[in-house]
Parts: C-alpha cells; sequence; structure tokens
C-alpha cells in the first residue's frame, strides 16, 4: 500500500481500462482497529502489509457501486462491514451497520449524506475535519480538480449540486480523497469550491 | 494511460512493493511526434492508447536507473532515445542523442542537468516553463509533499541540494511530475521551495 499524507493513511489502486483511471482504496490504521474504506482485491503483498498495521474493525461502502471486494476481505480479516442507510433496501451484501448523516463511525470519522448521485444516500466521509473521502459522485479524471459524475448517471442533479455545494462550505477541507481517479493533496477545499462553482 | 493535468500529456505506472510507491512514465503527445519519459513496460490496454494518439518520436531516460522498459519500447515504435550527457560513458543501452543543460529536446521541452544525485548529471525537463519532471532525484513517499534521495545514496550531498535549490528558484512551476511516487498539481512550485527550505 502507498503511504498517503498523513502516516496513519494508505491506499492501493487499481487501473481501470474502461476510464483509464486508477481505482482506490484506502486504510486507516487506528489504535482501536483499522478501518477500510471501498475495498478493492488486495494483492498478497498488500494483504501483509495490511496485516503488518494490526487488525481491521471496520470496512465502509461508499454507495453499492463500490462494494468491491469487501465482503471478501471482511471474511479474511473478521472485519465488520457499514454501508449506506438510503440504500439498506437493496444493498448486494449484508451490513452490521447502516450509516446516515451526521453520525461517526467511529471518533473523527464523520458521516456525509450526498444526493442525487447514482445510488441513494451515497456517503462521504470526513476524516478529522481535513480528510474528504469521496466514492464516486466526487471523483478526477483529469489529475489536480475534481469533478462530478456525468449528467446521465445523475438521479438528480440539483440535489447532486446541492451536496458539492455542502462539501465546498466545509471550512477546513485540506485534502480530497477520490474513489475513482485522481486525488487532491493540496487545496482539497479550494478545489471543491472550484467545482461548486463550475456546476 | 491516466489523464495528467493537461490533455497533452499522459501517464501509466506500477506499483513497486520494495518502496510502497508507484513507478511512472510519462507521454507527451505532440503534432510533431509523441515523447516518453522513463517509459516502464506497458500493457497492451496502454500501448493499443499511446498508438491511438500518433507516433512515438523520442523517448528520454533521466538517468542510468530509469532505462526500464525503453529499448523494447523503442523497438515497437521507432522511436529515438536520449539520454544525459555526463552518463554516456557507461549508460546500458546505446542512446541517439545525448542531452546537456539548457538545451531543448524539441521546442518547449528544456533540459536541466542535477549534480550529486545516485548518478552524474541526471535529468529534470522543464515542460512548457510549468510542469517539471524529475526522475530519481526529487521523489514523493508521502504524499503532496516533495523528498529526495536518502544522503546513503547521493554521490554529493551539497550539489543535490543545489541542484533543488535551483529547481525551487524556477519561477513559473505549477506542476511537478515524479518518476518514483506521488506527483504534485496544485501548486508545485511550492512544493519546491517547502522542500528545498527543508534540505
Amino acid at each position: 500500500m502507498k503511504s498517503l499524507h498523513r502516516y496513519d493513511l494508505y491506499e492501493w489502486s487499481a487501473f481501470n481500462e474502461e476510464r483509464n483511471i486508477d481505482f482506490n482504496s484506502i486504510a486507516w490504521i487506528r489504535p482501536d482497529g483499522n478501518i477500510l474504506i471501498d475495498p478493492l482485491p488486495l494483492s498478497a503483498h498488500d494483504y501483509e502489509h495490511l496485516k503488518s498495521l494490526g487488525d481491521v474493525r471496520w470496512i465502509v461502502i461508499t454507495n453499492s457501486d463500490h462494494v468491491r471486494a469487501a465482503r471478501e476481505i471482511a471474511h479474511l480479516t473478521g472485519a465488520q462491514i457499514a454501508g449506506p442507510t438510503a440504500e439498506q433496501g437493496h444493498f448486494s451484501i449484508m451490513c452490521d451497520r447502516w450509516l446516515s448523516d451526521s453520525e461517526e463511525l467511529v471518533p473523527g470519522l464523520q458521516v456525509i449524506e450526498l444526493h442525487g448521485s447514482k445510488t441513494p444516500g451515497e456517503l462521504a466521509l470526513l476524516l478529522e475535519k481535513t480528510t474528504l473521502i469521496t466514492g464516486d459522485l466526487v471523483r478526477a479524471h483529469k489529475a489536480g480538480s475534481l469533478m462530478i459524475l456525468p449528467n446521465e448517471k445523475l438521479s438528480n442533479r440539483e440535489q447532486a449540486v446541492a451536496s458539492v455545494q455542502r462539501l465546498a462550505n466545509i471550512g477546513e477541507i485540506e485534502v480530497v480523497l477520490v474513489g475513482d481517479g485522481w486525488s487532491v493533496f493540496r487545496d482539497g477545499g479550494l478545489a471543491l469550491k472550484e467545482l461548486a462553482a463550475r456546476l
């Protein structure tokens, strides 16, 4: 796994040939049990690396299109799975917990529900106020600037734009880690504001 | 290949398990023939993508530890190879051209020779004044901030630091694309200045 901007955050990625972008997964290493977000299949090397960093307590899935290897990794690690409350009725795997807006999964990991994306109640996660983690709605196919899903994928563009405006108005964001594409490691809050202004 | 910050720049990467970072290669797409920098092996998908974008005219190798798949790709594409003049005496492959400080390989691609790195005369490349491309000396194992090779790898730390200071003093750099690790797509010039101040 690759070190991110904090030494307790790691990422592993897989290049997607259909879209010519990397898909990304996050590991947050914590004394009380590590948390994985939208985990892709792990190579043997990355799996050993992850195991060396302690137990996995939670896997968070931001939306039903990002289930990826969650079930297999939960089985291997004994982690519990958390998913978006708004998808509870038709999620493809069983979750141990359903997450709604403003709650914290664990201290320091705040849940934000987005609306109007391709699935209802897609989750974004705000890690200790400064690192925003997004699933599908906010993404980056071009390095250094953020974008949203194309209109034809959105269930409600007005709601999606309002959700992005809400993210852009969060004051302290420094870094935006995207599930799909290029994360923004400097001026992440500004990149969100630039995105909101373009919509 | 992944789109970078400009639509005429692409990158492909390979995760290195020894260092837990990505190794990166660049393609600059130009009407007068494309240019590859430190090319890694290409997947069939990326090779087809590259071919769809026109002919490859040059492959630039920044230093003898970044030869990677240059010879194979030159054979496949008919590209010529350029390497650092200061390594001319003991480079592992034949180059068609040797590059020295301040010359341009093609209009808009300026050569900068670095000193004190693990090989003599390692090249950095400045693309249209705003995008700096580095090989080995300037790198990033932690996302969002730049670093240099560890002291034990440097042939001359004082010269290496002076080379980084020189890069930091180039006025218009916006983006730093590194051969090893995390590129900086926003505030690249500032990241260079921060690095220089830490050395």
